[in-house]
C-alpha cells in the first residue's frame, strides 16, 4: 500500500527517527566550515538534541547564508565524493549552488517514487517528463525519481507542445510532469486541436514549481482529462520530492523522515500555531553532502491538523499560497498573486492566462490585471465585455479589497512561458 | 590503465566474445515484431552465426525501417521492462525513438564513462556538461556515464556562456562536453572576456555530436587551452559512447564488444577495403530492448589500419567526413563541407564561424562562402580585404575543385547555434 512503510510509522517511532538523524545530522554539518563555526558559536552539537522539538534551539539558515559561503562552505566531505551540482538561475551575484554525493542522489531519487507511488504512479507507468532539465532541479529530480519506479521515462522537456502530445498520444503516456502555468496552456492547446480531454491518454499529472491555486488545479484536471496533484520542493532541500499531495488531494505530506517541518511567523521568528500561515522552515536528516538546519524557504503555508484519510501519518502543508517576497502592498493593502489567480480561475469565462500589472499613477500605486477571455465571450458587443470586466473587478475586489483595473484580451495574446511563468511585472519604473 | 579489461582484449578473445554476442543479439531481436519477420523472411537465425564475419549474411536495417515499424515494432521485450525513450528531433513525420531497458542503461553508461577514462578523465574530476538534455542523447547519456565514473558532474545544459564560465571558474572544472561549433563560438567569448586559455581550468574537452575536423579541434584546443577529444556516437546505438578518441588522438576506437562495425560503399552495399572512406554499419551487440542489426549510419567514415600506440586492441574509425546525406553537387564536383571547413580553420585571419550557402545563377548552382574574419584584419583597407578575398578563393579551390564565392564578414555577424550549428544553407529555393 506505501512505497516505504516510514510513511505510515507511528508518530512516537518517527520522533525517534527524527531525534537519530537530527543529532546524525548536526554532527556531520559540523564538518562543514559554515557551520563549524556557526555551532560552536552558538555552543550547540549533536549532544543537544533530545528530541525533534530541540531543532528550535539552532540557528536559522538563509539563502545569503548560501550565497555567501558559495561555493563549498557547506560542503561535509571530500569534494571526490560528490557527483552532482545544481544552482539557482539568478544571474547576478552567486548562484544558490546545491552539491549531491551519490548517495544522496539515490536518496532523492528514492523520495521522489515515492511520492509518484503515493498518487497511483506504478512500473510500467509511461511517463512524460515536461519540465526543463539541466541546473534547475525539477527535470533530472523527477526523471530519477520516475525511472527509481521503473516508469518508462520520456525526457521530454520543456515546450514545443505540438510534438508533446504526439508522443503522449504515440506512447499512450499515463502520467506527466508539468509546470501548471503550461499545463493550462497546454489545455488551450488541446481544445484548439480538438482533443477531446477524455481521449487524452494520461490519467495523472504531477504539478509543481511555481504556486498554484486549487481553482487552477480543478481547471487543468477538467482541461486535460487527469487528476493533477501537487508536487513541492526546491533545490536546497533537493529539488521535487519534499512534500506531495497523496490520492485525497487534501494537502501535501511532508517526509518527516527526510525533513523536519516548522512554519514561523517571518518577522518574530517564533512559531505560529498549528493551522496559522507562515513561512516554512526545514531541516534535512539524511543528506550527506550537503545538510541544512532550519533552512528559510520564504514560502508561505501553514500545517494542516488532523490525520489524512489515507494512513501516512506524516503531516501535511497546505498549497504553497505565495512566497514571503511575493506579496504586494497596494494602496495599503496586503495582496498576494495567488489571490488574484483563484478569483480568476473560478469563473468560466476566464482563458489560462493572465497577468497582473503594477503601475504608478501620480503618487499612488495602481493594480492593473489583464485576463484573456474564452474565445465564445470575446464578442465585438461592447455592452457584454464591459458587464462581464465590472464582474471581474468585483470578484476580485471581494477578494483582494482593493477595485483593480481589468483589461480583457483575446486568448493567446499574453506572454506564455514554457518556464516558470511570470505573473506579475512591476511597470512602476518605466512609468 | 584501463576501465575494462576487455578494451585490450586479444583479437581472437575479441571475436569469440562478437560471435557469442551476435548470436544472443540474434536470437533476441528475434522477439521483436520487425526482426521476427525479416529474419524468418531471410532464413536466419542464431544458428547462422559462426563468426562476426557471418554478420554479412544479414540484411541492412535503415532509418526508414525504424520510423515505418515506430514506435514498438522493435521492441524485444515487455513494456513494463523499458524505463527510458529517446527520440530524434525531425518535426514531420515519426521520429526515430529508442528504448531502453535498465540493463541497457547501466551498459550505456558503463560505455561512456570508459570513453571518459580513456582520455584521462577519473572519479575526482569536476565535469561540465554543456549539452542540451531531454531527448537529445547527447545530454542524459554524457551525464550518466560521468555520473557512473564518479566525477563531479554540472548538467548545465546549453547556452548562457557568461554563466558557464562563471560555474567553470568557481567550481574549478575540470573537463568539459561541448559542441565543436559551440565551442569555437564559446573560444571567442572567452577572447572577449580577457580570459587567457592558460588561465581557463578545464584540461579536457570532450567534442561531438556534429562533424567536424582535425584543424577545427586544433583551434578549439588553443582557443580553450585544454586537450579536445571526438566522440561519436548516435541514438541509434545508444547515444554517445560508441567511438571515442583516446589520448593518442589518431582515430576513435569504437568499442568492438558491445558494437559490430562494417564500412561498405553505399551505392554497391559492398565492403569497403580497409582504410577507404564509405558508410559505417554498425549491429549492437549487447542491447537488450531494441536490439539493431546491420544499421546504416548514413555516417561517412573509414577503419584506420594498424595497432594503436595506447595497447587498445579495438579497431579505430577516422573521424567522421560527412554524412550520406551531406554532399554537395556543385557544377558537376562532390563537396563536403567538412573539406570547406578544414581549409578555412587552418587560416589565422578565420574567425570561429563559417557558412556554406548554395545560390542559383541561371541555371546554374554557386557557391558562396561566408566567413568571418578575425578582428585585426578586418580593415577599413579594401585593398587588404580584397587580396584575404582571393586568398581564400584560391585556398578553397585547391582543396575542392572549384572556385567560391567568399564574402567576409565581422565577428559574431553569422547566425550561432547553442545546438548543432547548421553550416549549409540551401538558397536555391527561395532565390
Amino acid at each position: 500500500m506505501y512505497f516505504d512503510p516510514v510513511e505510515a510509522l507511528e508518530r512516537d517511532a518517527l520522533a525517534q527517527l527524527q531525534t537519530d538523524r537530527l543529532r546524525a545530522t548536526v554532527e556531520r554539518a559540523a564538518k562543514s566550515p559554515f557551520y563549524a563555526k556557526r555551532l560552536a558559536e552558538a555552543g550547540l552539537s549533536a549532544a543537544s538534541v533530545t528530541s525533534p522539538e530541540d531543532i528550535r534551539k539552532f540557528p536559522l539558515t538563509g539563502k545569503d547564508d548560501l550565497r555567501s559561503n558559495y561555493p563549498y562552505g557547506f560542503l561535509t566531505c571530500d569534494r571526490r565524493e560528490l557527483v552532482r551540482l545544481h544552482a539557482s538561475s539568478g544571474t547576478t551575484g552567486n548562484p544558490t549552488a546545491v552539491l549531491y554525493t551519490r548517495k544522496d542522489l539515490e536518496q532523492w531519487a528514492a523520495l521522489v517514487a515515492r511520492c509518484m507511488y503515493s498518487v497511483g504512479m506504478r512500473k510500467g507507468d509511461v511517463f512524460q517528463n515536461i519540465a526543463g532539465y539541466g541546473l534547475f532541479t525539477g527535470g533530472l529530480g523527477i526523471h530519477y525519481g520516475a525511472e527509481w519506479l521503473g516508469c518508462l521515462t520520456i525526457p521530454a522537456g520543456a515546450g514545443n507542445t505540438k510534438r508533446q502530445i504526439k508522443l503522449i498520444q504515440d506512447f499512450e503516456v499515463t502520467a506527466l510532469h508539468i509546470i501548471p502555468s503550461y499545463a493550462l496552456y497546454f489545455g488551450s492547446v488541446l481544445e484548439k486541436e480538438g482533443i477531446r480531454p477524455e481521449d487524452f491518454p494520461p490519467r495523472i499529472a504531477l504539478i509543481g514549481a511555481e504556486p498554484h491555486t486549487d481553482e487552477a488545479r480543478k481547471r487543468i484536471e477538467q482541461l486535460l482529462g487527469l487528476r493533477a496533484f501537487n508536487s513541492y520542493g526546491l533545490s536546497e532541500m533537493n529539488g521535487p520530492g519534499v512534500a506531495f499531495e497523496c490520492t485525497e488531494q487534501s494537502g501535501m505530506h511532508i517526509w518527516e523522515d527526510a525533513y523536519i517541518v516548522e512554519v514561523i511567523d517571518p518577522v518574530t521568528l517564533e512559531p505560529v500555531p498549528e493551522g496559522q500561515v507562515g513561512e516554512l522552515v526545514l531541516t534535512t536528516l539524511t543528506r550527506e553532502g550537503m545538510p541544512i538546519i532550519r533552512y528559510r524557504t520564504r514560502d508561505l503555508t501553514r500545517l494542516l491538523p488532523g490525520q489524512c484519510a489515507c494512513g501516512r501519518t506524516h503531516r501535511r502543508i497546505d498549497r504553497i499560497s505565495g512566497r514571503a517576497d511575493d506579496m504586494l502592498i497596494i494602496k495599503g493593502v496586503n495582496i498576494y498573486p495567488m489571490q488574484v489567480e483563484q478569483v480568476l480561475m473560478t469563473m468560466p469565462e476566464v482563458g489560462q492566462n493572465y497577468l497582473i500589472i503594477i503601475e504608478r499613477e501620480g503618487y499612488l500605486d495602481q493594480l492593473r490585471i489583464k485576463v484573456e477571455i474564452q474565445d465564445e465571450y470575446f464578442v465585438e458587443d461592447m455592452r457584454g465585455l464591459r458587464s462581464l470586466q465590472e464582474k471581474i473587478a468585483h470578484k476580485l475586489h471581494d477578494e483582494i479589497l482593493i477595485t483593480p483595473r481589468v483589461d480583457l484580451v483575446q486568448r493567446g495574446t499574453l506572454p506564455q512561458s514554457e518556464g516558470k511563468a511570470k505573473r506579475v511585472v512591476d511597470a512602476r519604473e518605466t512609468n
